[in-house]
């Protein structure tokens, strides 16, 4: 089981004791933060007492929902990045190991952000239920999102690194626009997607070495696309339930899931149309492993807020007519022109359609009428006026940019730095996994 | 990533522009009806006033049941056609595509002819809720089972133009059955397998050309049948959801759930041993993959009527043993002597188990007394008695065959026609994707 | 399709009719025994009747757990088990095959010792509901269990027969341990996972030929890997919910959630760092596939009964430490020095994490006390104090590694009788199945 591949390929971490180092000083500081500071939200309760109506309420409407995100982390975007046919082991490992990282830590961060912002609770405890495991996932999918730019060029001592950075801003940002700006993005298309996507692009814009250019094993193969299937439908298919969990009521909910399937469909057929002109009647998988799920970026932050539903079939359309154009014309462009080099094209499926997403939220909530809700506006969004809210939700998105690219480019510097020894080999699993 | 493999297949897509004018026309007309005719079933509601019951319960028990069938959809029909080794994608991406534009479609649809039928309602829009969707993933279930009996013989417009006129007869049909006859078939043994199989039988016995028989490359290899278990799995899996969404009450769907398990493993038993006595001791991967699931299918009809665990058992059993015996006998037989080409042996798993699902369903219901029930047997159902409502499934299995097979050959002599094209190359993805 | 390959292997089982006669008389002997004793838990209602609650709410709390833990025994499993690179077929589909077949005997064998061990309910039939359902796939866990432990070396009939009998004794173990002794094990660390282990171990320790030894078939590929963690994710994803089902109350399944999402980030983040220093600095794709998933073992006795969310992390850690010291070291010793062949290294990932989730749920339990839980301890246990309970955690345990033990040599010296056949070549896909 241990025999040595003929070429011998020399692993980079095992020079690296620092990464060993790292990686437990942080889960021993961890697990000393959890016993300090988190406790949760239920405790034991005697069972000779009658049930209380809250938590029955939390777990049937909340569980199921968490559990479809849960596999839209692991399996969703896990196998979606094993397109890469030399890299897909790295691909569901890394993310497997940088989504628990992440879940971890980001219940520390938000608890501390959270009370930081609203300088409040100082004196209580974090308390862990159901909804802080789905928003912890979100802080997951935003890394794992970043993760998508930068697979392949950096080892797992970096991944960590850039994961304990980013989960550590994104936390931060989460709480400066919903808690000090009000900002509303029930599925995250401004604070996961806009801010996964530009962090990552700005780590990978000073990270990518120059072989990135048209490297041979930055490519596919047949059953390598068949594995990334799985993780596009599962994304696909959870979808709503990632865009609808933190909806105010029931109502909410329900036309969340309708809006974000309908917004899916959209860009599904946008891309099977799009991408068939592209390629003159023929398809391309990656356009389909991954344009098809723009429609649920887009429709993100304002999957509750849409009333009509035919609304949510066009952002569709928009959505995976750009994430297409986006995926064929122009990150050969910005590969050619600025030297981006974008591995899974995150700018195409989270980038744009979610600053677009933030965009149509605003535009959707400035539209938003007495007529059209059936009640004052203002009841909807604590005393502000439609195109109040639909300003905050442009100032949250700008927000949101900044943060993510000034972070995202510290970020890349310091893992440039040379005691990460980053990995010789690129987009190849056996720097990193012990080949049989 | 463009480089056209050396044996150069031309694309048949690329020189029909006729497919993109058609899928372009089909979207704008879609989304303009969406405009039109299309509301939520819920308005947003003011979040200052008290939660109503009625949308959480639909969340609550119709949501996480939504989603399992919506993974039966895209993963498991999609995978289980995976098993074709040169025709992987098209499987999964087909499938894709055909279920999107059909869930798209059938929302329309499924509100014009249920006008139609009760002639009643057209002040009214089209209001969407979480049940419209589970019935929409019925009417695509019905049209993948036609695919699987076309597969590799088609291209993608003449699929999404099958599935255009498919999806409007299988609405009527529904309509037909369902509120004129008032059929039941809570798990759509009639009007989704019998109606899916035998359209798409029909559509295969007309355009199957001649080189369909014994093709080389319809035919799988190991890692193929591999990923097509998934799809079968999650079918299996999740059929007590398919067959539980639409039942009166939770004691109902709890009993469809119990006897839809009971069915599958009564099937999978079957199975398992019938493959072995025609394969000498051995098991056959086809059989395993596909007739596993007959158990699911022919409880269809009657997995909330049942009210014995046995008789779902024995169901199982019979069905899991007549579609192996498809498998292994009669689609070669039917190949031989009928020049029926049946690519994923859809006969054997939806039409045969089916049909026998709806004839169960007339022997089950005919069967109900006061006794076995607990009340009076015309309470159930709308005051037509036992033997009544026995007569009635039967009728409902009768027209839903004469609409199927009419409908199924007439849309077969359309797809012949020279503007769509047909592949020239069958069971290969290469006419169809761009490879690298 | 029914070409033989060259190598021409010969079918075991064809020779075999025992197989056949057995199998089919275990069907019709359970059809019959459902027919006679068993019955559904909710009669049909009158639909003009009011909805009763408890239906209602044993629907929306269990029904989409039980689809987690169904999607932990098929894909989960199943797919775990398909990293052998010529036996990925078997794995998969025999795992199907005696999730099926257990399924169905633990209703009969549950209802039969639960009624021998009370002495009591004789004139009832069993009842099924969701929550038979939930343990039914229990008992099918704790036989997959053990599956892993001789996979590739026995075969279908030899599995049947294990099977047979192991759900007889994990039943009477299961009624014993809970019904006479009263432990907690509310996710099966004791009953499921130490029973499975040391059963299967047992098994494999009888019935592995000499061969077994550095057999050239007992190891993967780079695809087969990625097929195993499919398998990997899914029963990591699902695991919180396989650990909450019994659960007395809301606010304890919550609980149960978060303690074993705590507990599998734990083993997760443990694995990665050891594993790196075993390999140094790389990884070992055999550890992360499997000793990932030790702390939901681990946790699974007390996950409704720890307070402290760090407490959860702390026996994650644990768990993910010593499972992969037992991958990369430990079996490997007993292989040479004891003669003991585990597949998949079930005792490094089942038998020593369940042992000490045992210990650990006799420890927690013991230290539980009035100012931790907020009511009297004697009111969780019926009366019995944390000590007396502890006590009793580390009895269930013993009987059950007793039991698990006996009974698992006395099966594996029956399995090698000369009837069985059993195969002449290990871990091969070939001897079994019919290959195009």
């Amino acid at each position: 089981m241990e025999t040595d591949r003929p070429d011998g390929h020399q692993s980079e971490s095992q020079k690296n004791p620092m990464f060993q180092i790292f990686f437990i000083l942080l889960e021993v500081t961890i697990v000393i933060l959890y016993g300090i500071f988190v406790e949760f939200h239920y405790d034991p309760v005697d069972p000779n007492l009658p049930w209380t109506e809250e938590p029955q309420t939390e777990f049937v409407t909340g569980y199921p929902v968490l559990q479809d995100i849960s596999v839209m982390m692991f399996v969703g975007f896990g196998f979606l990045m094993t397109f890469l046919r030399t890299h897909s082991w790295s691909a569901v490992g890394f993310n497997f190991i940088l989504t628990v990282v992440v879940f971890q830590m980001y219940i520390l961060y938000s608890g501390f952000w959270s009370r930081c912002v609203s300088d409040d609770h100082w004196d209580l405890k974090i308390q862990v239920g159901i909804e802080t495991l789905v928003t912890a996932f979100y802080c997951c999918a935003s890394i794992l999102i970043s993760f998508g730019g930068v697979i392949g060029k950096l080892n797992l001592f970096q991944l960590l690194v850039m994961a304990f950075i980013e989960a550590c801003f994104y936390s931060l940002n989460e709480a400066i626009v919903f808690e000090k700006i009000h900002i509303e993005d029930i599925g995250g298309s401004i604070t996961i997607h806009t801010f996964g996507a530009y962090f990552g692009l700005s780590v990978a814009f000073i990270i990518s070495p120059k072989q990135t250019k048209g490297h041979p094993k930055n490519s596919s193969n047949y059953n390598s696309n068949l594995f990334a299937m799985i993780g596009t439908l599962f994304l696909w298919m959870y979808w709503p339930s990632f865009n609808c969990f933190l909806a105010l009521n029931p109502e909410d909910r329900i036309r969340s899931v309708i809006n974000t399937l309908l917004a899916l469909t959209g860009s599904t057929t946008a891309v099977f149309i799009t991408s068939s002109f592209f390629k003159k009647g023929k398809l391309n998988m990656e356009d389909v492993l991954n344009a098809t799920l723009a429609g649920g970026v887009c429709v993100g932050s304002s999957a509750d807020q849409i009333v009509y539903p035919f609304a949510a079939l066009f952002v569709g359309y928009f959505a995976g007519f750009i994430s297409c154009i986006g995926f064929e014309r122009l990150s050969g462009f910005l590969q050619r022109k600025v030297g981006l080099y974008d591995t899974c094209g995150i700018n195409n499926l989270h980038g744009m359609p979610g600053v677009f997403g933030g965009i149509f939220s605003a535009i959707f909530i400035g539209a938003l009428t007495e007529d059209t809700l059936g009640f004052r506006v203002e009841d909807r969004f604590e005393g502000r006026t439609a195109s109040e809210q639909g300003g905050l939700q442009m100032a949250g998105l700008g927000i949101t940019l900044g943060i993510a690219i000034v972070t995202g480019i510290i970020t890349g510097c310091i893992l440039k730095l040379g005691c990460f020894k980053g990995p010789t080999d690129l987009f190849e699993d056996q720097v990193f996994w012990e080949m049989e």
